[in-house]
């Protein structure tokens, strides 16, 4: 065959490719539009690709569901391995579609990514919920990175919203970087907790207690309601020292247990409370808006910076400079400045 | 006069005032050495100065002082308004002078440099200790940005413990971002509180206790001293909660008075333990390497960013995508790589 014909072959089938593509993107957007589950998959594993044609068409999906999310309230909830998180959120998530919500469950764990899969990873911890048509669960995506990994949720939460889920509840694992993102992408954040033996914050990073809008004792059953109270109690002092959150919520200390189900209406009512007294007095919405603007200006610093670490020149420099930092031999500020006329020098050149 | 003669002498003029400034900074340089208290303040006026020659002058004396510090330990203070900061600050360190210690005190408070010095600006407030020869008092530099206003305060530090400083005291006001700048700079972090009615976190930003390695309760005498034990054991039960610090630490809460000079003692004692301990186990110099790291690297990012968000045609997109995103018609994610193809579409160009 000639050149020229082996060309316009190829020509011909990336055309092909290319209109095939568009179709199938009508058809993933025409089934979120109806509510269809395998339509919001297969949006969410373009999101989840790293192939950038992938990224593009994922990024049109998104744009595409921008404005037609359903109304409704993003949970974040963390905890400890061992909090029970998964029971937490198969009991809450089943009386959510008792209830006639249709109910999404997505997760931030980049730990898992590596060590493949410890939250939502194994669909057998939620078998009930798994099988019930009002919910949809998807397990962490994998990334080498958090913000990666972050950029994949926030972005699953668009497309779920926009194929009718009015409840998205995130789940991460309170042991380090990733509660702030998710904390960044919810309306509410739930710290789960399990009464320990005195060292109630035992596991928790610094910082996330702070984060939470309450904090929810599981567990509270038989022999543990005692230990239980009293966990409460502690909670309940401590947390009456922190301020009040900037829109005036005060973070409350509720008890339940999954496996009997006990708490789970009180803590569903006062999240509901917390939506309705925030949509009333604007903050509930000003709080998204921020969280965007906060996500723009995040995701321009986090490429202005990947793009400085990855400058050939940088990478050689760095190591020798950092180096000299640490002896002492050159401050950091100077070290800034050597790197940052290097770096200019480059894209100048 | 013809052109090349005028360009001649303003030529020989520079390279005079050039010869005068090396002559000047060597001087300088040499009494820090001798612990020179007018050449410390000549130096610290070019690091606060703005003009681009005093700033390479600044950088090359701040180099040259590296190596030279004192061993000794810089301890942050922060603390409200009305906590009685400046009142703590002359007694410890009138305190400390009087045990033969050479004590400097810095500022970080941008508020003030807008304000016109709210904090160290009026220097009556320590009329006794600014009096005192192993003393060195100065005021927060101004400055339009808390970096600027840190960057500042963190090379004046090295430059007092070049000059023998063995104990720099950085006081900060406990209302916001400046405190994780001083938290950044200093070995230990001290917050100063009363014992208010009831509501013992008020004013305090959320985050300030967790940064905190020591709670010192101020004014605990007179008919305040059964009020300063309550709000001791209140803040002893809520700290209990915090896992201890990265190196073991479990910051205590402390009485203190002031004005009548009680519980100085013992802070000091404990502010020792904590650097004896700290330096025994390596923990202390590995603390001040991480600072350095980190402020190489906060600086690479914020001079990344600055140059974005200056860049002329960025300030003019900027406003018109960010309210795309407001509005909901562009995701966040969208709306960087928008902003960032046009900024390097320009350094390119």
């Amino acid at each position: 065959m000639k050149k020229s014909a082996l060309k316009a072959r190829k020509e011909a089938a990336a055309r092909l490719q290319l209109r095939k593509q568009a179709a199938d993107d009508k058809a993933i957007l025409a089934g979120i539009a109806a509510s269809d589950i395998t339509a919001l998959s297969q949006a969410i594993t373009l999101i989840e690709s790293t192939r950038p044609e992938d990224e593009i068409r994922a990024g049109e999906l998104v744009e595409s569901c921008l404005n037609r999310a359903t109304p409704g309230i993003r949970v974040g909830i963390t905890g400890v391995p061992g909090a029970g998180k998964s029971t937490f959120i198969e009991t809450l998530g089943l009386y959510l579609v008792g209830k006639g919500h249709r109910v999404a469950i997505l997760a931030v764990d980049p730990s898992s990514s590596l060590s493949k899969g410890s939250i939502l990873g194994d669909k057998t911890r939620m078998q009930e919920l798994g099988r019930n048509p009002g919910a949809f669960i998807r397990p962490s995506p994998a990334g080498d990175s958090l913000g990666g990994v972050a950029r994949k949720t926030r972005e699953s939460i668009t497309l779920c919203e926009a194929a009718g889920f009015d409840i998205i509840l995130v789940e991460t694992v309170g042991v380090g970087q990733s509660e702030v993102a998710v904390h960044g992408m919810v309306d509410f954040f739930l710290l789960l907790k399990i009464a320990g033996a005195g060292d109630e914050l035992q596991g928790i990073k610094r910082g996330i207690v702070e984060m939470a809008d309450a904090i929810v004792i599981n567990k509270a059953d038989g022999p543990n309601l005692i230990a239980a109270e009293k966990a409460k109690s502690i909670f309940k002092s401590a947390l009456h020292l922190y301020p009040p959150k900037e829109n005036g919520w005060s973070p409350p200390v509720l008890l339940c247990s999954s496996t009997e189900g006990s708490g789970i209406t009180e803590i569903w009512q006062m999240i509901g409370d917390y939506a309705t007294s925030c949509r009333a007095d604007g903050s509930f919405e000003n709080k998204r808006t921020n969280q965007n603007i906060h996500w723009l200006n995040q995701r321009i610093e986090s490429a202005l910076t990947a793009d400085f670490y990855r400058n050939p020149q940088i990478k050689k420099a760095f190591e020798a400079i950092k180096t000299k930092v640490i002896r002492k031999e050159l401050s950091p500020t100077r070290a800034a400045n050597e790197l940052l006329e290097l770096y200019h020098s480059q894209s100048k050149g």
